[in-house]
């Protein structure tokens, strides 16, 4: 069989279907969400330990968007967080591959914090090109199509273009950022400790102690990666770094991002792999799939500076401050 | 000059005046977030330190604010972030004192991130017994009077009584606590190290080397002291711990919290002395200017417990595991 062409006009095609999708599986997260606030505490099971929670809605949403897409589309890939056995890299192809996570931020899920979205992306030839996150509860909408843009949806109001700010600021260093972090599901001593460390570098003030320290503005934890990459598109967040996730917390938050003027970026290793290079901002594979991430928001540079200068000194100057933190 | 005497009835239209106030406030917020979005970097002005910033709007809310509640109100004392000179303590007195944050969450607001309200409260009687927190960017407005419950009024839908869950779950331990915290604006060396070994205390896995760990569901840092209490009110966190922060940014979310079921104590000390006694809960001048609070969500004891023994018992395990941060 040929490989399927993707057309711009297939995507937008593809666009329309996803959000209505996504609106749906909101309403069944919506429901879930009731169902859990009145339920006791024994119908919320628990699996590899008590941060990583899955509940029932979180396999009937991607079984619903599995289904639809698979009607729709027979003849695309899908990976779902919950299809997918986790613990290694899902393998891509140059197909169009629907990459899903039907509900980010499960824990927020569970105790009611409204932070929680499905994520809904497109990989096609080994990039993501189509992303849509949507948040329920704040009824929230995120869309991106590569080359396209990225656009926010409030409620019923009129789609407004990412990033909200027409004239990005500068971001001169990380002492005038407001970074997000997580704590994540991996609690283990060397990454708890290597995280707490990391974000107490970020935020502490070298003139009073605190050797390397950034003094950002602050740091924000969200627990949904995929809306903190909506934020770091939309402007609200300079940056946002990522340990341990998967490809389905990502996907769509990354062309999102993307559209949006921003850069994203691997590892410490990937990074300087990239720097200075064309390569730089390309999200290949091997990053997609790599379970660390940076995303930096659009920015002016300084005098002199190209953009993409600018996103890289601020991604050179964050990679020197924080650990590589372990994913295994 | 006779003390004033508040009734019931008082409250209630003081209610009524405060929440259209705080609407008013919150168009000249979401204005001030639209010129500076659209601002050069340098109309933004730095105080103490690049972490405490405060812009022109944040005087203008409070001057519109003092100057409503003056008019209406002009008995009544006034304390506000931008008219009290910081570094002490603010003198409560038995009458009505209106206590105001203009804009809690400013370093939010500078950046576009829409966790930003305005926390407007009544102390009586040394006591907060009026408050309301309104978030222009999501539209939503948490009120409470002492001994009148609290509410939820999201954009024009009608009010929902709070918590959200009409039957609150228990809490069997921090493990299953979602906690937020906050890295605030002092960044000194044993701030930033006693806070970072607290979180990933809290954060951490006993059984993979951190000891004393509580791995908790997860820690949240959004940034506004104000919205983290009205959270913890709704339910969708189970716990908020704050250092360093004024009166006029908990006065408002203290009867928020507490009419939902939730409590609030002070310091380590604070509650160590008044553990297992009838003072448990009582926010006094002390606690309430003390600058260091712990408030946790109504919950369901245990078998053979009274919701406040599990409070109690939550706040115990909380103060065990983390260090007493200095705030001078």
């Amino acid at each position: 069989m040929a490989a399927l062409e993707l057309t711009t006009a297939d995507l937008q095609e593809i666009l329309k279907f996803t959000v209505e999708l996504a609106r749906t599986a909101g309403k069944l997260i919506l429901e879930g969400s009731q169902v859990i606030q009145s339920a006791s505490d024994s119908d919320v099971n628990q699996k590899k330990n008590s941060v990583d929670l899955v509940t029932e809605y979180d396999v009937r949403v991607e079984e619903l968007v599995k289904k639809e897409l698979k009607g729709k589309y027979p003849d695309y890939k899908f990976i779902g967080e919950e299809s997918y056995a986790a613990g290694s890299r899902p393998p891509l192809t140059d197909e169009p591959t629907f990459c899903v996570d039907p509900i980010d931020g499960t824990t927020n899920f569970i105790h009611g914090f409204p932070f929680v979205c499905i994520s809904l992306g497109l990989i096609y030839k080994r990039r993501s090109v189509l992303g849509v996150i949507y948040n329920p509860f704040l009824d929230h909408l995120y869309t991106g199509i590569k080359g396209q843009g990225s656009h926010l949806t409030r409620g019923s109001a009129a789609p407004l273009k990412l990033p909200l700010s027409s004239s990005p600021k500068s971001l001169p260093s990380l002492s005038q950022a407001v970074i997000a972090v997580e704590w994540g599901s991996d609690r283990r001593e060397r990454t708890i400790t290597s995280k707490s460390t990391s974000f107490g570098r970020l935020a502490g003030d070298p003139a009073q102690g605190i050797t390397g320290g950034k003094m950002a503005h602050s740091l924000r934890s969200m627990g949904s990666a995929a809306l903190n990459f909506a934020m770091v598109a939309q402007g609200g967040l300079d940056l946002y770094w990522e340990i341990g996730c998967w490809p389905w917390d990502v996907c769509a938050g990354i062309v999102i991002a993307e559209e949006a003027g921003g850069v994203v970026t691997g590892s410490h290793a990937d990074f300087a792999a990239t720097a200075s290079s064309d390569a730089f901002g390309d999200v290949t594979e091997e990053i997609l799939t790599g379970r660390k991430y940076v995303v930096v928001r659009a920015i002016s540079g300084n005098l002199g500076e190209t953009a993409s200068d600018a996103q890289q000194r601020i991604i050179k100057e964050f990679y020197d401050t924080v650990e590589d933190v372990p994913t295994n």
